[in-house]
């Protein structure tokens, strides 16, 4: 499929779209409409087709969409018809959260390594893996290819652990500490952050 | 301050400046311009500009941003010049993590209340919190006025558990469950997913 550029917000909603695709396929559905996933998203069905339309046909007009197939599709449209190993480095409260998160399996992920930098964790298991020494991970993350990594380590060492991830080649980095960090233009970066999104909605509170 | 319909979008980047310019103040920082805070957000100074005239004049052309007084007018906007008492529900590896998470004191939100309905997590303490029995939610988060909640239960008991909140009085959601929940139209969700956040990221990878 040529990839044309796409708005990134457009981007943004089809892992939304996928995932509710992905729920419907488990409540055993086969068939779903524009109209169906927008009730469930809060989206218009409007903008649903407009956003698939950018990639191709992928309903008929008065039969909606076929989940199995549009599933597929969104998945090889995401790259997550493949599983991409990530790297967690930072393995505190979230680190520790993530390693043991099921959320990651049958969408296109799966942790492989674990670091940080405290003698305390290193050796140690933290649900499957083992926590590796934070002076091997540009080694090991260049050796094993990975190139998506989740960020979990203090604010005051964000920036630092972002620099070895981009040397030992990490192409996406989503980023648990509050503070926005520099990479080169190809390398990609996400941000979660609880407050932003909490701060968003007292906006409509009194 | 009136209050014109701001598009949401805008309201999302507005934590983002708050969040900016706070670690600019902890820097010891006193001023700053659209271009800075562009460059750190990777927005352009322009985009920032049109944001914040929404909101009133907040700078003057040639001598930028005072960082204390913008701060505080985008906490007031925000309504984080008060601190929100938040509850959390599901104290598992998620929630947890959120219990003891550092990163909301400052920031407009203090947790007060967790729950789960596991017997053998009710009764104990997690950071300085008693988690509490899940029976009890809708009382407890009534009689304490919480408004703001963080929902961290298996996806099965998301749609369940939001019920309850609702009916205790919530207004904000933050939904760690993978899956959308239904709630009346004067209560807000925001969700956080990670996988979300690296399926827009492995689009732009091979």
């Amino acid at each position: 499929m040529d990839e044309k550029i796409v708005p990134n917000i457009v981007v943004g909603r089809l892992p939304l779209y996928l995932r509710t695709l992905q729920l419907m396929n488990q409540e055993g559905r086969r068939v779903t409409s524009s109209q169906e996933l927008g009730e469930r998203l809060g989206i218009s069905a409007a903008q649903i087709r407009k956003d698939l339309s950018q990639f191709g046909e992928f309903g008929k007009q008065g039969t909606g969409y076929n989940i199995e197939y549009l599933t597929g599709q969104l998945r090889q449209i995401l790259h997550v018809n493949k599983v991409w190993d990530v790297a967690v480095v930072g393995i505190g409260d979230v680190g520790h959260a993530l390693a043991r998160y099921q959320g990651f399996s049958n969408r296109g992920f799966r942790i492989v390594l674990l670091f940080d930098n405290d003698p305390q964790k290193i050796g140690k298991k933290v649900g499957e893996f083992i926590t590796q020494n934070i002076s091997d991970l540009v080694r090991m993350i260049h050796e094993a290819g990975v190139q998506v990594a989740m960020l979990s380590v203090p604010v005051d060492h964000a920036q630092q652990v972002t620099n070895l991830l981009v040397e030992a080649g990490v192409k996406s980095i989503l980023n648990y500490a509050p503070i926005n960090i520099s990479v080169p233009p190809n390398v990609h970066v996400q941000y979660i952050d609880p407050v932003l999104h909490l701060q968003r909605m007292t906006y409509f509170l009194d």
